[in-house]
């Protein structure tokens, strides 16, 4: 609609519409496990605003359990491909804050960014969709001014203050710093795959507000066992060897499809198999959890 | 201020005046049950942001008790007419997700709009602000791309992408899709009114945060009984026919009117009669809470 | 970079370069015990918005314990000197909302703004940075229209409005209402102080999220003590008389510096003296909370 009208104006609007289209604003989106109760995530948006004060500021979350890599890394791989090429994502969740881990930028296969230490964060994006450079920062460049006293807080500092300047085209991926060429680190997890008839693979992690149970194995994974809408398997969840829940449940499209209070499986908005109580916690009526030691198993029932 | 600027540089800035008069930016307000600790609000802002890097986009709130639609009715009702005509409201409250629920887009009389599934969410604003027309969202022509797959994400693929184009001016309100002919969905619940006088009416919500508890019951009706500030009433709070409260309290203009830990009956930010005390919760140390049961009378004390 | 390219294409894009330059935006920025659960601040954003639809809004947090005005000044005086200069925070932390208090706007002496009920919450950053003029709000001028019968919500009606105008250059600080002469309100507290050869001082909050400790004891004040990273101190934490904890301690620069659980002594991101245990929460491990009543001692060991 803006350019719309600009173009009916003339030169003075070819110019402007020339300069909007040259020049799309990037959103600058953060994660931390900072929690919103202090000022810790403010102070990092404040940094960010005096950068560019028409910077689009926006949060992924800062409810990642504190210090857990592998959430931070799944969440934000969960979500960045819904946010436009182009996107900086700040990401600080870092335990190992102030000793010798590498602060970079990757940036990915499909065009955007990730400012965070390179401690796991990076595990998903890296395997799903690709990195296709990383560079480590350049600490004496990208430093807030004053702020070379503090070793703790690097999230605003170092990463949001990066990040803005990226994500304003202050400064080019290029001038972030050298290429590292290295492999970023990665964290180990049990992979997906079809084995014996059944599908297997891990629950990286809960839809926790609603109690749902998320696994990795993909829609086209499980249609390798030919699965029809209504069709009856048998699942069962292990927690290392120790299985935790074993039941048949119906292979349905959505939640009103079973009656209240019973088993479905479904898949959830990444396409990925899950399970679910309509109307219930299916993890807190079955004591399940998400991690490296969980395990799913779903096989067609006979 | 940026206007009064341009204005003194003459065709160009008259351009640049026209078109920012014109071209009022919309906010974007989403509410949902989802909570801020994954990715899910964060993945709905995404998909807005990509249909216009200038969008405006807020929140309402995300802490709607799970698949609670009388709470998210209630609080989008208390919230709309804060902001200001042409806001987009996105509310995903939406147990029913992927039946066979109509998606709607709303217009109220006051000009703002709402995205929703209709399953009971416009119940206050249509009864108090009334709904000058209701529009089915065109579910071929406003699904994100690529979600055709996905059956359990109707508020990031359909209706944070709808909103996100109808406040951009990407699409005017008739572009939404078919009038909806028929009457939306409404949750019934007791009225405020006068009887043998008092006031009767309902408790819709407690302000959690302070433990006050608020009823429907609006001051006009109130000034029916001809109160005076200072002056004492008998209130009894019931749930279904057990009484749960009974004491005499004063009506007074604010909380430090009252002692610290002392009752008081007062007026809240939406001009509805509530019930406090100074310093404490209401609702925790009598043991009430809000919803259809609940009802309240308020009589003057002989 | 938007400023380079409209350099490029001549008088047009000269006036929009200087009209950039004269206009930076400045962020508002809200800090409350309102909590996120309903609509209280998503109202006051609506109101802000409407009187600028440019107006970059921002979160300092809404988390402060609900009445806690210490906590409130405190985080106020943590962040604000991370937003740049022309910042405008609009704080309600208002027990007193309501009573004869009265409402103002300060400016400090490094150029921010905060719009506050005057009841504690300025006491900080007079403190530490200074004010260099307080206006009382014009409540006749400066309330939103339409709110007079409302008593309760001056965040929304009075601060959120003023706020607003004065962010968005609406209106200028002299216009906010008459110099109020007398001191703006102040919390007393204990000061952190060398004595006897230790450093003594307060816990004037805790970081809650990771279980920290932190005092107002600056590293400048520290250094009195001639510290050596690695050194061992002898830490003594009372409430009151009482003493909670008492141990030796190392000074490190960071937390990876120590062994899990072990607890180190480390400048937190404001550069004050803190506690902390390595992957675990030092407050929690040893009943630790913060507040006036709370004193901290650090001297070497011999």
């Amino acid at each position: 609609m803006r350019k719309r009208l600009f173009c009916a104006i003339g030169i003075c609007a070819l110019v402007l519409s020339l300069a909007t289209a040259g020049l799309a604003k990037n959103a600058l989106v953060f994660q931390t496990d900072f929690g919103l109760g202090d000022g810790a995530v403010s102070a990092m948006k404040g940094v960010a605003f005096g950068v560019d004060r028409d910077m689009a500021i926006f949060d992924l979350t800062h409810y990642i359990p504190p210090y857990s890599i592998w959430d931070g890394a799944y969440r934000l791989h969960q979500t960045m491909e819904f946010w436009p090429e182009g996107t900086v994502f700040v990401s600080v969740v870092d335990p190992g804050v102030g000793t010798e881990r590498r602060s970079v930028v990757a940036k990915t296969k499909d065009g955007r960014f990730i400012v965070t230490p390179d401690n796991g964060t990076l595990t998903f994006v890296e395997e799903m969709v690709g990195l296709e450079s990383v560079r480590i920062i350049d600490d004496k460049r990208h430093r807030l001014a004053g702020s070379e006293e503090s070793y703790t807080f690097f999230g605003r500092d170092l990463y949001a203050y990066t990040g803005a300047k990226l994500a304003s085209g202050t400064i080019t991926f290029e001038e972030v710093g050298p290429v590292y060429e290295g492999k970023v680190i990665s964290i180990p997890y049990q992979r997906a795959k079809v084995e014996d008839g059944a599908v297997i693979g891990n629950i990286p992690v809960l839809d926790i507000r609603y109690g749902n149970v998320w696994s990795n194995i993909g829609k086209l994974l499980f249609d390798q066992l030919s699965p029809e809408i209504g069709q009856i398997f048998e699942v069962t969840v292990k927690e290392g060897d120790k299985v935790v829940y074993s039941g048949d449940i119906p292979y349905v499209n959505t939640f009103g499809d079973v009656p209240e209070g019973s088993p479905l499986i479904y898949f959830n908005s990444l396409m990925n198999l899950s399970l679910a109580l309509n109307m219930d916690s299916f993890s807190e009526q079955n004591g399940i959890m998400s991690g490296g030691d969980w395990s799913i198993s779903v096989k067609p029932k006979k």
